[in-house]
């Protein structure tokens, strides 16, 4: 069948979405593999497909796939697309979206500005939780790495996160760093690792080495992970501009016992038919 | 304005083919960066305009931009690309259809299976117009790289190429000896490297290191260059199917003084509308 899509991206991190409520078809992971391919197929980071939701309450239902076909669990980027696309495609009329995704019930708003403000959860500060092996929570702690003694701060946003305060993201060492800590042995389940170089209280640059991947354009969870990070080493105030290769992300958090709000663009690049 | 678009590809080598016969529209450098971008625009490694030709009896005339906005001379994989789409898309009713490039007026023609030949112009052997350091042509010449005494043909089809015999294109130092070969001292203009497995005398496989690339999925005048080597030193027969990484070209050379004809398939991936 003549398949529609919707190619977008959230700060260079590029989804292609599929309107399964107006079009009835059954992706399966081969058709996902074909859909996310750059040369062969459309080619994305991520193929998201909107749903009509299973739970009651609910707007919509989500779904994200890697390039490879297996289904994950969130994404803060691909949240924005799928908000600005169930707008833009006169889906829904609300600001306030409800959607259901594997990681459970979400909540999108959309600003006035057009962008979008996704909940992120509570930040995990336990080392125990993050997983990180160290003797107490602290809000930086001494890691030796690369033959340095280095001071970190190590946060979960879901995922594991350490954060290295840097003169200048430029010059930081991303991929040779990066690559080491990815690995260290007291991160058990591995780590992303984020370089941040505070500009003043409400201002830093971020470029982050995810897991397992390299350096990305726009990690959100990292973004979110940096600023917890700075505010718990009193660093930031509680609302923070992040510049990231791919663009700026707005997080705030209001400390402990709060979530993590991330505001962000998203944008539509093109819209096509595939024949599937 | 809304720019219509095509997305093809020729053994993977991928296209955004744009139609400016039936919409009027100036595409600058800036617009071409865009459209080849792989996470903000359409993603492809060149883009490929059809245009109404300059000269007469001429049927259309097309251009080649480079990702990053330049124009180039000619490419196997975009003719034949070029060709299937004047065809699917009933610009045209021909078989034979000339046209218009930056290297000249070609002809392509289309075959009953939905192939395209396509006429890539008579190879080159006189090592000074390769252009290789050598005191006479020979089949083969000793060529010294890596501490290894290599046996190699040299080959310009408009752009010069080494081959490399070996036993086994999957297990061939692509990667290092092609890197290693592509600035060899006896190869003023640097070479494109190709590594030729002879299966039997009209099946080969081959790898090519693109000069300023590396490796690609199908590299045409490649192709050519591997089947001309092989033909001069008696190893293929006239008509040679060549098994690249991307698919497969059926490449045929009857001798001095007569064309390559490369023959091979052209895909339509997706159609798709763009913002520009």
């Amino acid at each position: 069948m003549q398949l529609r899509f919707t190619k977008m991206h959230g700060l260079g991190n590029d989804f292609v979405v599929v309107d399964l409520i107006t079009q009835r078809f059954r992706l399966k992971p081969h058709h996902i593999r074909r859909l996310a391919d750059r040369h062969f197929g459309i080619g994305c980071d991520q193929v998201l497909t909107v749903e009509i939701p299973t739970q009651p309450d609910v707007d919509f239902r989500y779904r994200i796939y890697n390039a490879e076909g297996s289904e994950v669990e969130q994404c803060g980027n691909g949240a924005r697309c799928f908000a600005r696309f169930v707008r833009d495609k006169r889906l829904t009329g609300k600001q306030k979206i409800k959607v259901e995704t594997l990681a459970g019930i979400i909540e999108l708003e959309l600003t006035p500005n057009r962008h979008v403000r996704v909940d992120m959860g509570e930040p995990i500060l336990d080392p125990k939780r993050i997983p990180f092996t160290a003797d107490q929570q602290a809000q930086t702690y001494a890691l030796e790495a690369d033959g340095q003694q280095l001071q970190v701060g190590a946060v979960s946003m879901g995922n594991p996160h350490v954060v290295l305060n840097v003169e200048d993201t430029t010059s930081a060492p991303v991929d040779h760093l990066g690559a080491i800590l990815e690995s260290h042995p007291r991160f058990p389940q591995r780590v992303n690792v984020g370089f941040m170089q505070v500009l003043d209280r409400q201002h830093i640059r971020l470029r982050v080495f995810e897991r397992g991947v390299g350096e990305t354009l726009a990690c959100g969870t990292g973004a979110c992970a940096a600023v917890v990070a700075g505010i718990t080493q009193g660093k930031l105030d509680e609302t923070v501009s992040v510049k990231l290769p791919g663009g700026e992300l707005e997080i705030h958090w209001a400390g402990p016992g709060n979530a993590v709000i991330m505001t962000g663009p998203a944008a539509t690049v093109f819209e096509g038919q595939i024949q599937i």
